[in-house]
């Protein structure tokens, strides 16, 4: 069903201001890693709240330890009707190095119907495009179909550290049925995307002692155990010729993912080749039996992040080395959990190590795997929303990496969540020249305009 | 044979002025890596050059690109006699760091029988013990038995850069029937040692290359190789369980040592759990069918000495790295040689490298092993003067590094190579409180004064 002629008709008419207000936002350089822009991410985040009053929502600005966190909230709509919280974030990653920006980062641009501008889509034009949305209803209709919670933070990008407490501490205020986040890319142009899985991590520091000290190769070598080789021995048993993970009891929880989701993937417009070249990889690896996509999204890995032993300068020393240190992460799917995959991988460990040296493991941070549950009233609106927007039926993608916030809310606000995201390839997110689709902005806005009338009509 | 009386008695009488000498010579801080110590160590040769001419020797100080060498010569004994080379160094380490010295290091002091001084084993005390036994036949019998060449290098302690090419282009100067170097140490206190071989090198740096740049491990990981990963597995196949070195090939050329070189090492007073304790390690560990000391000096190794790849700060970071690198040597034992070391290794690396990496073997630099023909009568000469002075017959032991300059005046000269020295385990050599034992020191002036006498004997 496509986009109320009111609100097409409103968006339409204030694509000029939508676009001039977001140009407002992006001209404030609130980079949350250096304390030098405090004063600026501060204006930020009240900019936002000044945004959310605007347009008819209440704001309210919570000092954390870090920076705020911003809450706008509109609860009038119909009995029954749902609540929905909507997540983005108002920080930005820092400029550097500014001299490869063919424009300022802080003076938006538009170049062949691309906004550049540092945060243009991570993450000031996804959140503020849910704004317009929101605006949308209340200035055509002087109401919304569901209640609405905006929360919007200030510490995505140093890692949101004060995020899960405050969502914790204050879970009644964000009580919701769904939470929509907009903070990711579409799998392509013209592509709407609907975000369904993450892969969690388990990380892992391995540590191999041999001798007290260094030791002369020559005096000692062959008497004792490598610390260096002990290491390589023990990381090579991790996984087979064909790339499948050795680690006893490793795939013990991994979910089927079923047919339709990997036909789903295998649909999706994608070249290996494009791929490998993007990485510069000679050629492309990984386990036998999956796709690229596959490998990246469904299946888990176990991965050497950082090796370091003895001697690494220039030249040859002939040290035998007290020591060895690997960093190994391993990447999640449902049904992992950080917890089991440190267990397995201690007793794996501890199994393979050669006598000789003592070797710990050390879990150093773990993360739970997503996925989203497809089936729900929510996925339904936002396929016939995107659809809309976008004529297109969307696509449903997965991620490789992680976003911890995502499982932070399923977890304590017992809600599903969206991801939606307006975002392209290419886009330049935490690099230079960092870019949204002018398209995108307002074909979003539409959208998520749409998402309401949409939700409201499957819940009713 | 006992040291004849002559000697003896010169020997007896001037003891107390021998160490006194010694102690001057070791209060020149002649350090070759230091430039600020540049006229000390001019000062050192000087003080050399003096030495051999007020016992009788001509003396001349042959300026190299880096600190001189000063070669001293004796060519009057009888037609037919042997003409024999000793070599020594007048350079001395670093001194570094001087907190840790309990008497300063340029000023040599007398505690429990040891003189400790910076060079006093290493190798000032070793060299000026061979000058004195020239002159206890010089000044008693006013002749010695054989010709003499003494060669005093200031370039040891830096890899004696220059002396190769100096004995390349002097071969007619110091062309000689046997080569004595006093620059080791005896096995244990009272036990006099003749150190018959020592191991060569080949040393590589092994490189894995994967994408061009960093990944994040979560976007990418796993579908492509992991460098880190791939450079573990390369690691890994180069040992089977037993510690045997699976590298085809690499056993080729290694000589069988034969049931009476094996008797010899295990007639020998050692503890595993002595040299276990020394080293630190929680086990001793090596080539299965080999005990400690036969791994140690007769077994050629396969041995990692540094490791690098992606990030090895502290905490976690999900990165895929470019790349990974390991430094890897080989020690050698006789026939190996250092290219052909390199040949088997490329091939073997090449062979189980996985796909999706490109490897890189380069070889840094190389040393053969050495082993003493111990039939000859120089050895014969060295046992009886040895058992004369220490009133025990000496061992015969290994030694698992290299001394490149052994093979070099073996291969240049074409003359057996004796190493005899009069260090102790446990002398500090490179390190702080470095010390000599004074009873060795005269017992190694007698053992060498009858070397000469039993070396003519010998060969007449």
């Amino acid at each position: 069903m496509p986009l109320a002629k009111d609100l097409d008709s409103y968006l339409a008419a204030n694509r000029a201001g939508s676009r001039e207000e977001l140009f407002d936002f992006l001209r404030i350089p609130s980079v949350s890693a250096r304390s030098e822009h405090n004063a600026d991410t501060a204006r930020a985040a009240d900019w936002v709240a000044t945004s959310l009053r605007m347009i008819g929502l209440e704001a309210t600005i919570h000092p954390t330890k870090g920076h705020p966190i911003v809450v706008g909230e509109w609860r009038k709509a119909p009995p029954g009707a749902q609540t929905v919280l909507i997540y983005g974030h108002y920080d930005v990653q820092p400029a550097e190095p500014l001299d490869l920006w063919e424009s300022p980062p802080f003076e938006p641009t538009i170049r062949e119907g691309k906004i550049f501008a540092r945060g243009s889509v991570d993450d000031k034009g996804q959140l503020y495009l849910h704004i317009k949305a929101l605006q949308a209803h209340l200035a055509a209709r002087g109401k919304l179909p569901v209640n609405v919670i905006v929360l919007a933070e200030g510490e995505e990008e140093v890692g949101s550290e004060n995020l899960e407490a405050f969502i914790e501490a204050n879970k009644t205020l964000l009580k919701c049925d769904a939470v929509v986040i907009s903070d990711s890319a579409m799998f392509a142009p013209g592509l709407p995307s609907i975000l369904s899985s993450l892969r969690g991590i388990a990380y892992f520091q391995i540590d191999v002692q041999g001798p007290s000290g260094d030791l002369h190769s020559g005096m000692y070598g062959g008497a004792i155990m490598n610390p260096a080789m002990a290491l390589a021995r023990i990381l090579a048993t991790m996984h087979d010729a064909d790339g499948h993970i050795t680690i006893p009891g490793f795939y013990d929880k991994v979910r089927d993912w079923g047919d339709v989701a990997r036909q789903q993937v295998k649909s999706l417009p994608f070249k290996d080749e494009t791929f490998r070249h993007e990485t510069g990889s000679p050629e492309l690896g990984g386990e036998k039996g999956y796709t690229t996509l596959e490998r990246v999204w469904m299946r888990p890995t176990c991965e050497v992040n950082g090796l370091l032993s003895g001697y690494t300068g220039e030249g040859a020393k002939t040290v035998l080395p007290a020591k060895a240190m690997a960093k190994v992460s391993c990447r999640l799917v449902p049904d992992q959990t950080p917890d089991e995959i440190e267990a397995v991988m201690r007793a794996h460990v501890e199994r393979v190590a050669p006598k000789g040296v003592t070797v710990t493991v050390r879990h150093l941070h773990g993360g739970r795997p997503w996925r989203a549950d497809l089936g729900g009233p929510l996925f339904d609106a936002a396929r016939r929303a995107l659809a809309a927007a976008f004529d297109r039926e969307p696509v449903i993608t997965g991620e490789g990496g992680s976003i911890p916030v995502v499982g932070d809310f399923q977890r304590i606000l017992k809600a599903p969540v969206l991801l939606v995201g307006f975002g392209l390839p290419g886009e330049n997110a935490h690099a230079p020249n960092e870019w949204m689709s002018e398209d995108n902005y307002h074909r979003g806005t539409s959208a998520m305009a749409a998402l309401w009338d949409e939700l409201a009509r499957s819940s009713s």
